[in-house]
């Protein structure tokens, strides 16, 4: 790990480009007229794996030029270049930012842990090592929260359907702490036959350590030895958390402090229940797609860098045309939690209102993001999206195949090229609009959006997906000039629960009071 | 039905608070300062299943004495009358607006329905009907998309683990076109067990037909002869409609124009489902208590009524305060899926920019609404929330007891008084903040949220919360002076969607442009 270097640090709003984009603001964009064949065709950026089509968003050349400018005099590349080397980028918490690492050439510490995880999931997968009553695994649960449970939940959904003949172990997880949600997935599974992980870096996750008690306890109950339990637990922690245990545990796996919750799905957060899902070699084709994502990401012109282009056009809706929410829809069912992934991804890195050096910033940084799976929402919400009284900008993801190879014909169609078709209509009819006199039924158009499109999603396709997120919301935190890798919004929820748990009698009247409701 | 009668038609911005409330924006309303123990007893309404806690609203007495003025001169429950009186509310589609009727005292053809699904599902459950290899069904799939979907998914969901002793059949559904969403379903059911439901009020939407075409062509693959496969369908539609045909289907439960696809749950479209996973007594008690919320909506003070209060308060933040997302976070995993059903519910409904006369307004209407389970959120985009740069309002909703009985202690606590715990922490963090010179480490507070209470989540409060929410986009419509009963902003898509896929050559070029995308 080398030093601490210097930052190269300016606020959006002492850039030199800054007033030029906001005077630009003023004259506006009208998909209605610009959009054509010719811009669709040019406004594209494709790499190996992704390809990314911006030609129904909010801009023009006179806008990218200056996008482009932003980017180099906030230096974005450089300091991407400057998390690649191990810099101390996380400022508040004082750490390197390691994930790129874990998918990288080097892997270091994390290959390590890799080959750890392939070695033990092959052992399970051929029986090796059996539960306590001999018998051998099918089922694997992930107990964690947050990173530990969002990320690799939607990467096993995405994954369950195309990876069908390497799914090995079935893949389950447990988060809340309400005791139903551990409830529901213990009753459904054999006790004997299941593996459970245990992730937290700290090894001191509240919710994480009451379910594990709770899966413990009903372990004894249905007639386990204590000494026996250890053979249904492994962990994934920091090396000498209080997980860190032999004695407990059959295996564990060590994730470091240099990379965050968040960010940790290609780490052995994700690795673990990943490889014991799927297999060892399908997590090594995500980490691959998601290493030609972060090549992708060191080019300096946006034209050729996808993840900046996109994150370019993010800060243009936000900070300067003052769009607050974002939609990102995978018109793909496979993908149904991947936005609750980039939900806590973005908002929990971006949502920030002090830079890099800890002082308040006058303009908006990470939109609000959410999103379901297309076709669906367009039953939904999407009448707001279309005649709401806000506009939100949407990003759609779409592919070519779908992973299912026999697909039906219905109508002249096959299910895939309907549901293309209704992302492609829906592209167009939220940048054209229609006129129609009666204005209930009027659509005024010049509403954006943008499209991420692969061929199918894969292994491969996902990690790069995963990546181009990623890559996006360091680039945008680059040109907000905060800090994405911390979170210290999350500590005061955290001390005021303590509080009232600490006691029989918490001192606190108006937690008192709040509590009384519920009495 | 009655007749059409002119109803009260006032914009929000010509009534006669308007201005006052304008005004009073400018003066702070400061939780830091106001939230006491006094504030949380008092402002609380309560009804017998469910409560409503907006002590942490940003609201004083000022501010309700106007808000109650405005539900007044906007005739907010004289316009619900009419609703239940059977007046032409939905004036875009010329209809009556009848989904209180179904768990009214008075259910007329919505009770007839009722009672062919209970007496169906009787047969059902006992065996009496069979599949075409004479196997008692074990799983019921719901085909079916938007309002024929997200509701009765979100109900079955939540009352999965509640009515454990009551599930007779294991719910599962199809939504989208996608085909690896019916693919997935599919592969994990037994088709000689499995009872389908076909749900589609015009039976022409397009996502429902193309999986019901691949459901039955599945069935004559594995071996089924044509005559047989109506003894595993069932259908959910308008009379007369292509679906309603009893040589396919072994029974129709019927629906009505009336009633639109989001506010269906009580109608046959969640009926069916819900009476076949869980027996016809748990969705009779759904609907009794829906019909309590129903009642207590009939207060003209809005310190009695619960959903209208909720209302005004979502009103004074979207179209005073201007703000323009709204937060749901049920503290229970079983609602998991309910934050998805309440943003088609609300973003369908009041996604709109023109008032009853088809004119358009000048003012903000629904919020985008979104949301996950806590304690999940607070790990996830709840920094934004505490930290972010804009203020998203929260609705939290919370039990007093789990739907398991056998909680466990761990650490000197129950999960579920963690849970709560939890959810108490967060509305006094996001009301109150901490000070620290650290701006990273600072919270500013004042950030507003609310609270619906509950004992227990049952089929009771379950149907008191589905129409709590009903009737709070109900209050906000006739505020906003919009119809919430229409839907006219998902129509360009569907048509340009037929363009695509009419011929082999669509000639519209962007269309194309853009199909290329994916060639």
């Amino acid at each position: 790990m080398t030093a601490t270097i210097k930052i190269h640090e300016k606020d959006l709003d002492k850039t030199e480009v800054y007033r030029k984009l906001i005077l630009l603001t003023k004259k506006r964009v009208d998909l209605k007229k610009i959009l054509t064949k010719k811009r669709i065709e040019k406004c594209i950026i494709k790499t190996p794996l992704l390809g990314f089509s911006f030609a129904a968003s909010l801009i023009n050349d006179e806008i990218l030029k200056l996008l482009q400018k932003l980017a180099d005099e906030q230096m974005v590349v450089e300091k991407y270049q400057q998390i690649l080397n191990g810099s101390i980028m996380n400022v508040g918490e004082k750490r390197a930012v390691l994930h790129h690492k874990t998918r990288s050439k080097k892997r270091g510490f994390y290959g390590k842990e890799q080959k750890k995880i392939a070695a033990f999931t092959k052992k399970i997968h051929t029986g090796t090592i059996k539960g306590a009553t001999d018998k051998k695994f099918e089922t694997v649960v992930q107990i964690g929260i947050g990173g530990s449970d969002l990320g690799p939940r939607a990467l096993c959904l995405a994954l369950e359907k195309s990876c069908q003949h390497d799914a090995l172990l079935k893949a389950r997880f447990i988060a809340n702490v309400d005791p139903d949600d551990a409830h529901q997935v213990l009753n459904s599974i054999d006790f004997e036959k299941t593996l459970f992980i245990v992730v937290s870096k700290s090894g001191t996750t509240q919710e994480t350590l009451t379910n594990l008690n709770i899966i413990r306890k009903k372990f004894l109950e249905i007639g386990y030895k204590k000494e026996n339990l250890k053979k249904h637990f492994i962990a994934v922690t920091g090396k000498g958390s209080p997980l860190d245990n032999p004695q407990k545990y059959l295996a564990s796996f060590y994730i470091d402090d240099c990379i965050g919750g968040r960010y940790s799905s290609t780490s052995a957060v994700g690795g673990a229940i990943l490889s014991l899902a799927f297999g060892a070699p399908v997590f090594e084709k995500l980490l691959k797609g998601a290493f030609v994502l972060d090549e992708n990401a060191n080019k300096r012109n946006i034209m050729e860098n996808m993840s900046l282009m996109a994150a370019l056009i993010g800060v243009w809706e936000r900070s300067f045309l003052g769009l607050p929410s974002k939609a990102i829809i995978p018109y793909s069912e496979a993908l149904s939690r991947f936005p609750a992934h980039l939900q806590q991804l973005d908002c929990e890195s971006n949502g920030k209102s002090v830079n890099i050096n800890f002082k308040k910033i006058n303009y908006q940084t990470g939109p609000m993001i959410f999103g379901e799976p297309g076709t669906n929402g367009q039953h939904s919400f999407f009448q707001k999206l279309h005649q709401g009284s806000d506009v939100i900008p949407i990003q759609f993801i779409g592919f070519k195949h779908a992973q299912i190879n026999k697909d039906k014909i219905y109508m002249r169609s096959t299910s895939q090229k309907k549901l293309i078709s209704n992302l492609v209509a829906q592209i167009a009819a939220f940048a054209l609009g229609k006129y129609d006199e009666n204005e209930n039924k009027n659509f005024s158009g010049n509403r954006p959006s943008s499209l991420i499109f692969a061929d199918k999603l894969t292994p491969y396709t996902l990690g790069a997906l995963l990546a181009f997120y990623e890559n996006i919301v360091m680039f945008q935190s680059f040109i907000w000039n905060i800090n994405a890798f911390d979170q210290e919004g999350v500590q005061l929820g955290k001390i005021l629960t303590k509080k009232i748990l600490a006691t029989e009698h918490c001192d606190d009247e108006i937690l008192n009071s709040l509590m009384a409701i519920f009495q």
